[in-house]
């Protein structure tokens, strides 16, 4: 395909569109004016026939099938892992780049796995799918990134506060109903998390793993290291919190060389994509609730552990904005910018 | 005052008789057949002339000043530290025992800070007045002390999600209007926590102080040293999330000896007042709603860290109940099975 400049329109199908990442990748879309000539909605074969909404007019959802992709350019798969794993090398068989959401193609070598603000390099290597971290390494990443260029990082331990949607729509289905049980009084009622999340924190992301890990916590270690290629060392406990969106982390990071906690704050407030919420003298401190509908990971309690020169910090993402959709379309601006597609 | 045996009637004051733990208080002292002769309610005067219901009979609350306390046995503080500064020592001076539910008197080396099931023989020292833990280092002593005794404990890095039941009465109703208030669809208005609570959580338990730490969290540190006599080095990040009742901690601890996620789930399982609940297998974990009601800490997500010999735990406690009326109360039934009163 001959190299065309940043602004022509390009053919962008959107797989999972009425998913809940899917509806955000739709609407960012438009609002960052990405170059959309032809927009395909997709989605599993159930969800076909049905509208979705794309920059003021209606689309109907069309079945994700490999014939779907014929002159795509950039396929977003915000859907599950199992049609991005046979749908993605239709897309890249085609030409195309699929930009996938899933942890599907994460860990895989020929995959580059970018969050654009820091290794957007890795773009150059693609052969047809680019990977999207999962949505609790993208807060995680881009708030570690800044203190590890200046001072390095030797090992964090991390306890994430993950908002239901992070689990899509069924997660914010779930706490929504609960909600309305307790809120007349009846007993909340379980079913697609194990446990009530209403007025509840469960200590599990995802599923547990034989070894008693959660998959969500194996992901955190695994993509960043991918990431910042640096075998930093992760600990974490991921858990639910019944907050419909914005995930939210502590971190004590161990620098590899002395870094105060002024010089960290400069640092984080100097990043692209970050934003410092930090004056404990006002209560400034940023929650799920600020950052709601924001594309930037705000990071705030930053100060040094009593005990140690390690630095605590609280980080706050959009987990369907920067955590999903919005990296998702960096990831094709920045291909775009580079005259990869 | 002579010695009296364990079930003689004992005259007891409850001072915060109207506030979330009091009542509490009040439940547990009848539930538990302490030997409760004379009951005398009390609170600040602006809750003077309410009544409170204790062992099925309504009692008037009455002003607490010095002289409610002539004759008084054990007096029960759940109430503020203002009124417990100025009244503990005058139960004292009387020839009661005052268990203060406060910060005040918590690190004062005449006062002992007493977990019944870790330090009991501290009671012995006893001037008077006798100090109940936070409800936060409560839970987490619970859990620490097991694997300490068996492997010793160097260093914790403990991240907490505290119900808001933690900022007593005032907490609970914040909540609670704030759900029905996004329920109804208008946005939440915060007054008590700074920002809202509902859908949200927050990295500020109690007040900042002036070096960015939470007073909370500097609580965890000290009160923890004091209680196992024993300079264990802990990192902390307190956080406040909408769940009524039931304080949730992640825990990463490491240990001066060796230590198999096995024999640390056998010396938890061991513990008197410590119930393992783990079994990631079929989704096993406590949670805040779980443990409501109970005086048990329940711990699970038993596991080795994945790049340190470290263990990770995650700890839950009714802080109500074990992190303050139920410890209150063990703290009185051993200093009248010691007879110290």
């Amino acid at each position: 395909m001959s190299q065309r400049t940043p602004s022509d329109p390009r053919c962008v199908a959107v797989v999972g569109a009425t998913g809940a990442v899917g509806e955000v990748v739709l609407r960012l879309l438009a609002e960052r004016s990405f170059p959309v000539g032809e927009l395909r909605a997709l989605a599993s074969e159930r969800s076909a026939g049905t509208t979705v909404s794309f920059a003021g007019r209606d689309v109907e959802v069309q079945e994700a099938k490999p014939e779907a992709f014929d002159g795509v350019d950039f396929a977003f798969f915000a859907a599950t892992g199992s049609l991005s794993k046979g749908l993605a090398p239709e897309v890249a068989r085609r030409g195309g780049v699929a930009i996938d959401k899933s942890s599907t193609w994460r860990l895989n070598d020929e995959v580059p796995l970018v969050v654009p603000e820091i290794n957007p390099d890795d773009l150059d290597k693609h052969k047809g799918i680019v990977s999207c971290p999962n949505c609790t390494t993208i807060g995680f990443v881009m708030a570690l990134e800044p203190i590890r260029r200046v001072a390095g990082v030797r090992s964090v331990v991390v306890t994430t506060l993950q908002a239901v949607s992070g689990s899509g729509k069924p997660g914010l289905e779930e706490l929504a109903r609960q909600k309305a049980e307790v809120g007349r009084g009846d007993a909340p009622v379980p079913d697609f998390y194990p446990t009530p999340i209403v007025d509840n924190v469960l200590p599990l992301c995802e599923t547990f793993r034989d070894d008693g890990y959660s998959t969500e916590e194996v992901k955190l270690l695994h993509e960043t290291r991918k990431i910042l290629a640096d075998d930093v060392d992760v600990s974490m406990t991921c858990v639910r919190v019944p907050v419909p969106v914005g995930h939210s982390a502590t971190m004590l990071i161990e620098t590899e060389r002395p870094l105060t906690p002024e010089a960290a704050r400069a640092a984080l407030a100097a990043f692209p994509g970050v934003a410092v919420v930090d004056d404990p003298a006002h209560n400034g401190f940023p929650t799920a609730r600020d950052v709601e509908g924001r594309d930037e990971v705000l990071v705030g309690r930053i100060r040094k552990d009593l005990g140690s020169d390690r630095l605590w910090i609280w980080q706050v993402s959009d987990n369907l904005r920067k955590g999903a959709a919005t990296n998702a379309i960096q990831i094709a601006e920045e291909m775009v910018r580079r005259g990869l597609k």
